[in-house]
């Protein structure tokens, strides 16, 4: 264990402190752990968060979209809950290191069991970047935490969505990141809980190339109206960040 | 009227007969109606047909989809249905032009009462070019047969999805061109209508804009197992068409 000197933060052996490259943000990420990855980013960018909103980020890892959010939008609160106390425990002092603890909180808690900390209906904005990999898919250890951040194996989708359905307010909105393999699903579940889709961007790591994630949102009880938003290039041919990527990092 | 030497085939006044600069494949068209596009190109493309399968088309319109099937694929028989007789007339006419008058048949009827002409589970393949726009949206007139080939005037999605289900066999291949717009009602109801959806092409008009159709396939009783494929650009930087788009024509 040792001490960093600005803010006093504990960090493990194993851990190290990251440069977010964005508004000065930090973030401790495990060496060898589950690392937050750009769909973080482009789902923070993603997601409409409109002043004073309630916002909950189920599965928040290490807290990377709450610390995003709470610096690119006027949230009033923003929760992360994570079911790993020992990823829940770096988010805590993630939220620290950026001196975030009035603005966001994070809970270590299963989600599927909300009703003994949240009331339905109390979020104006769910977002998820969720294990990608359902259960079953070459899973050596499901102990390991991060297989749990990887794979379905707590958490998955249909409660998810089930869940987020509950918690959000009527109008509320649903965003979240995941392979393009599961749009079928993620759409359809959506529409099924009544989380009605209504956007859709995909990313695409270069021109030509398939897809590698999608990003949806959809409004609690709205109508349908679904909308497929331009696509969104990671490398130009030259191999270098697109100008979109560069305006979401701040760089533009 | 007015007679082509050519296969002695009638041509009325507001009909133009075009080179679809493909396989030496010639079509009637009516100078003021509904016009085949590259939408149905496409979709002949996008289609997997297996040698000897039976396929349908539903409101095959001037019948370019059967016209361009038999000539790509090894299909046993291909049925174009068509509700409207004005139009009806135009694709028989123009099987007669390409001379595929032993594996093309051109049948004038509502395909909601399919039963009277088909048997349930008869077709390996069914291909749909339907209407883009749902009723009420801009229609003048819902007698036009332009107004008909364009909105969901004589069969909605739902109806197309169920009664596709329907005539489709075990494992048999569903086939639609569509907007973007449509994605999750599409998929949704494939999915409820037990046609899996399993391929998704986007396709954009250039790099960087929206996509601008989208091309669906599925299979009958299928499991769960979804791909979107690669992007399909039709022009290029330059404002020419893309080598995918000269693949699709022939020409490379």
């Amino acid at each position: 264990l040792r001490i960093i000197k600005d803010g006093g933060i504990d960090l493990l052996q194993d851990e190290q402190i990251e440069d977010l490259d964005l508004k000065g943000l930090h973030l401790i990420q495990k060496k060898n752990g589950f690392r937050f990855g750009l769909d973080s980013v482009l789902l923070s960018h993603f997601t409409n968060v409109k002043k004073n909103a309630e916002v909950l980020d189920i599965g928040t890892g290490s807290g990377i979209i709450p610390i995003l959010l709470s610096a690119k939008t006027h949230a009033k609160r923003i929760v992360g809950v994570e079911i790993q106390q020992i990823v829940a425990d770096v988010a805590k002092r993630n939220v620290i290191l950026n001196k975030l603890d009035s603005k966001v909180e994070i809970i270590c808690h299963d989600i599927k069991n909300y009703d003994s900390i949240f009331k339905k209906n109390q979020f104006d904005v769910v977002t998820s970047n969720p294990p990608y990999m359902p259960i079953g898919k070459g899973i050596a250890n499901p102990n390991d935490t991060k297989a749990i951040s990887r794979h379905e194996i707590t958490l998955d989708l249909e409660s998810l969505i089930d869940v987020s359905a509950s918690l959000l307010k009527q109008y509320g909105i649903f965003s979240i990141v995941h392979k393009p393999e599961r749009l079928a699903d993620i759409v359809c579940l959506m529409r099924m809980k009544k989380l009605e889709p209504k956007f859709l961007r995909f990313v695409y790591p270069r021109y030509g190339k398939k897809p590698s994630l999608i990003l949806v949102q959809g409004v609690k009880n709205g109508n349908p109206y679904f909308k497929v938003n331009e696509p969104l290039y990671v490398f130009d041919i030259n191999g270098q960040y697109t100008d979109d990527i560069n305006v979401i990092y701040g760089k533009r």
